[in-house]
């Protein structure tokens, strides 16, 4: 096992009619700023919760962070709280609220020139945030229970992240019932997004790290198991309570914590989106089975520890184990709707070139847990993705 | 799933050689009380790490605290705190040593008139505490990473509970190197000691709690895979790191958020161990096995689970593979040389008596995750302990 350090501060208040309770975790004389996305918050009552939880409360709103969500948009939230003088945020939403007030958070007493600077800084600058809790409504990113968000500049089609122990949410309130009225794309994103969380952390190389192993394996088992429910049965309290906590579990730092990680997936993906609007987890999606196929050596036992525990695929030489187990993950992937080639996004070689290219200007020329995912391998992946 | 409410604020610093970092982690200004067992933390060196670490700071040490730590020895601890004005506290050792640190914690500003009275409130009274860390020496109990302690009173043979959020540890620092010098035994009570934490937790019903179970059983899978490495082999760093990880898992809230608890067994054994001095783990190890051949029709679906999941029994009506998964456990334990028959320890039906009068006496009448284990059942668990 490798050494380590993990901290997680964030509280968990799980269940069905939860919202209220925000009334006894946020300061009696907090003023807040509501964050929230689009209609579904309003349409589907949740707003309308919270507006009573906060009781007498001073509170003031902001509409509008969009999916992928922009330094530009958030920082009228940041003017607004700095206006108002406000102390308290509470995200409604899935990761992009989430990850949107944890700029905010960052960005409101930030005393450099401009709060992009948090973002070239990775977060390491941040010596203050603005205390946030969280009302998940969206399972899959985990930003409900990490210290990490993923920013975008719309000017420049950067895609930047910030982390700080500073901006661990205060609470975050886990209603599975609030995933109910959830489009199937966005449920099917969801898994995808735990998924490749999850193996981000595991499929790498064994150092003996037994109970984060068998974690993260419990998490993709899970994933597997309640998939095609959660995307086709609505109203089902337990797959979608499943789902809820596994995404949370999937990166809060317990499956990460003394293990090698890789997230190169991630940061290739995040150029296709940036790109082209893509889906974040159909990103994942497209990169994740060519790259399990093309880094295999580096990532063998690992693979075929992968085969075995988690799909059942003990028969067969080495290759062949690997090659069933990466071809379950990409079927499971179309499974729930999600297609796994770039071709299927009407996307081919030129586009390869431009995510090469802006791979290259971000810096991000040394992937992988082994820092030897070049440019030139990040372009073999993508062509294996066509 | 149940409803939960999960928070764990401790920082878990893990690694060799990371005793030198409290150095960063307690407070410049802080006047510190270390507080441990008898010789070994000096022998082995820990406690001149300790104090190298903290530099500057004034800091004073109370040594003796027992296993199965005394309200009478830890009230001396308390006189300590409150003449120096000691504001930081720092627990060196294991379970026992953390557990009473915990009460020194809550006792110092306790307002009653006896903080004995924290114990018979179960901690709902605590309403402050001084600030500690922990270096664990001695991985089993998992006090080093949750806000749970147990106290004995010598004068009544009591042992009581105190749980409160105000006793989380601000860091504990878990160097699997410091367990080297453990003698055999102590390393196969903290196996079996994990292992019952888990087991009590996960061998309920079921709740479609699906995460928590795969991470239940993959602590057991693992304590089953290490325990004769962690026992026979001194110095290999492997096994003991996934020990200590695993102890810490077995009882940090994450496991047991969502679903039924069960703790007879802990209540049972407590009032073998204020009678009879057994060792806790032992009383562990002697009333398990029975309570679950007893206990097996309210627990049959989870019992069933874990001879598949844990144990790969999948052969053989439902009786059998139970019949075998606990024959199992009971060998697991005995392999580690840990005796599970209350007559290897020198007792019979007049002990049996005396347990159930000292059981009814501290109003464990309705114990297990149904409620139902009166003193009749728990006497006829400690009969086929025999």
């Amino acid at each position: 096992m490798l050494n380590f350090d993990f901290y997680n501060p964030t509280r968990i208040v799980f269940g069905e009619k939860t919202v209220a309770k925000i009334g006894a975790l946020i300061p009696e004389n907090a003023r807040v700023l509501i964050l929230y996305g689009g209609e579904s918050a309003e349409r589907n009552g949740t707003l309308a919760e919270v507006r009573t939880a906060l009781g007498n409360r001073e509170f003031y709103e902001f509409k509008g962070i969009e999916p992928n969500p922009t330094y530009e948009t958030l920082m009228k939230a940041v003017a607004t709280v700095r206006e108002k003088g406000l102390d308290f945020l509470l995200a409604v939403g899935g990761g992009s609220v989430i990850d949107g007030t944890k700029f905010v958070a960052s960005a409101t007493h930030f005393k450099g020139e401009d709060p992009w600077q948090i973002l070239e800084a990775w977060g390491s600058n941040v010596t203050q945030a603005v205390p946030f809790g969280v009302i998940l409504t969206l399972p899959a990113t985990g930003s409900e229970m990490n210290s990490a968000a993923v920013i975008t500049r719309s000017a420049t089609k950067t895609k930047a992240l910030l982390a700080s122990p500073l901006v661990f949410p205060q609470f975050s309130i886990l209603d599975p019932t609030k995933t109910y009225t959830l489009p199937a794309r966005q449920l099917a994103n969801g898994i995808v997004d735990a998924f490749t969380h999850t193996v981000e952390q595991y499929l790498t190389y064994p150092v003996d790290a037994r109970v984060q192993d068998r974690v993260a394996e419990g998490l993709l088992q899970t994933l597997i198991e309640i998939g095609p429910k959660v995307v086709n049965e609505p109203a089902d309290y337990d797959s979608r309570a499943n789902m809820m906590w596994t995404a949370s579990m999937a990166l809060n730092g317990l499956i990460g914590a003394g293990v090698p990680q890789d997230w190169a997936t991630h940061f290739i993906g995040h150029e296709l989106t940036a790109l082209y609007e893509i889906d974040h987890a159909r990103t994942l999606a497209i990169v994740l089975p060519s790259l399990l196929k093309l880094r295999r050596n580096g990532k063998r036992a690992k693979l075929l520890q992968y085969a075995a525990r988690v799909w059942n695929i003990t028969a067969g030489d080495e290759d062949t184990r690997i090659d069933i187990s990466i071809q379950k993950t990409r079927e499971f992937f179309e499974s729930l709707g999600v297609k796994t080639r770039l071709s299927e996004y009407g996307l081919g070689d030129d586009a390869i070139n431009q995510v090469i290219e802006q791979l290259t200007q971000h810096g991000m020329t040394m992937l992988g847990e082994h820092r030897d995912i070049t440019p030139d391998v990040s372009r073999q992946i993508l062509q294996a993705s066509l």
